[in-house]
């Protein structure tokens, strides 16, 4: 099929985290008219959504105006993934299973993989993108979802991109992770740069549910990788976390700025 | 990710079409206990899937007893892909795109082509396959949609199989198309070797939304094909047509059984 893209647009996927908001301030640095998709698949840090909602609106206010005032939409989509998992024993759906806390590379983080969650959300993405002729959709996957992420590798997403042209029989679209071979404190590092406010981006897989309200738990996961990458670029953190993440560090070094 | 696959299980993806008809009577013959998948995409025949309920309770009955009965399931799920695809010309969704009449190879049946319809359609029933260690995804593209629709072409069903196995880093979960090679008329003829109810099944895309009610139309591409297939693999045609398909064969012969 034949389809005449319009360079200027990209559509992103974006979860509440520091990632996404790198991602979604590097492409309007750029000059980019953005439809940031993100997904309420479920998951239980479903609050992710508001703060989402809050740096877009910050980065919407900041491109308003100027020489060439950018386009920024927002849209949420409900993604029936775990309609679908009825048995998944994935603990970021499944309300019978605890988040496991500790360092994000540990084997017991496995527990927060949703099957072909990437895949749905990216699919939904290139939808999007085919109905508004933009050659690019984004997401903000980086090496430090490599341990666990299968749909967080470049294998995966040169995989994606060669199905999604096979599909439509054009290559005018392309799926890209710019931040594929960054560790996340790169990713820090550039947000500094870019002065993005941190301080509007979610990443606690609990949501905020154990009672620690708009408070960081500090013991999951990606709250040990948030503390982590904060500390290795040198860059101010400015989270509240319940528990001091420092404690889960046990192979820190390993993943450095 | 490791999974333990049920090697009696399929899910399958389909329609209320003669095709897809025929599928689930190839896996049910072989013995697997099958989750049939049909979708609601926004499609101007929604009709169809009546006739999906038609000939699976049929097929159910035929299997429930017997020295080996299977669990045959049947869910219709909502594919919110109309919803994204607000530009989209496609005759298939768009109420204001007419359908075209004629031969279904002509250039003008490019209009049915749906953006990633079947992507859409075949990661949902791989998240499903998952849910269920089902080892086999299956849907029924043939040689006869092979000019129109990229995503029914064995290129495609090789790339997305590639991208299932990077998406959860396993092989044990497939997606295939075992008609890929046959014709419409080879797929009528395997059909009538199974005693497929053909009068169950439902062809005309324009969905007797016409004034013809549950007569086909004889005018649309799928109308043409199904008449022609059964034509060419001499098997009797139950369908009632409301204006003979006969006359839109002019490039007969190219498709023969």
């Amino acid at each position: 099929m034949s389809i005449t893209v319009n360079r200027d647009r990209a559509v992103l996927i974006v979860s509440g985290g520091m990632d996404s908001c790198v991602l979604s301030h590097y492409y309007a640095a750029a000059g980019f008219n953005l439809h940031l998709l993100s997904f309420d698949y479920g998951q239980k840090h479903v609050k992710e959504l508001t703060y989402a909602e809050k740096y877009i609106s910050d980065l919407r206010q900041r491109y308003s105006s100027g020489p060439k005032p950018l386009e920024i939409k927002h849209t949420v989509i409900e993604l029936p993934i775990s309609r679908l998992l009825t048995d998944s024993d994935s603990a970021l759906i499944n309300q019978g299973v605890k988040m496991p806390h500790g360092h994000y590379t540990d084997d017991s983080m496995k527990a927060t993989v949703v099957p072909y969650r990437n895949p749905n959300m990216l699919l939904q993405a290139a939808t999007v993108a085919w109905n508004e002729k933009a050659p690019i959709v984004a997401y903000a996957a980086h090496q430090g979802d490599y341990a666990q992420y299968p749909d967080c590798r470049e294998v995966f997403v040169n995989a994606f991109d060669a199905m999604l042209s096979a599909a439509m029989n054009t290559t005018e679209i392309h799926v890209v992770s710019p931040f594929m071979h960054f560790t996340k404190a790169q990713i820090a590092r550039l947000g500094a740069s870019l002065n993005v406010p941190f301080e509007l981006t979610w990443s606690c897989y609990e949501g905020g549910n154990e009672g620690h309200g708009d408070t960081h738990c500090g013991a999951c996961g990606t709250c040990v990788e948030r503390y982590e990458s904060f500390k290795n670029a040198g860059v101010v953190d400015p989270t509240k976390y319940a528990e001091d993440p420092d404690k889960y560090l046990h192979i820190a070094g390993k993943q450095e700025g």
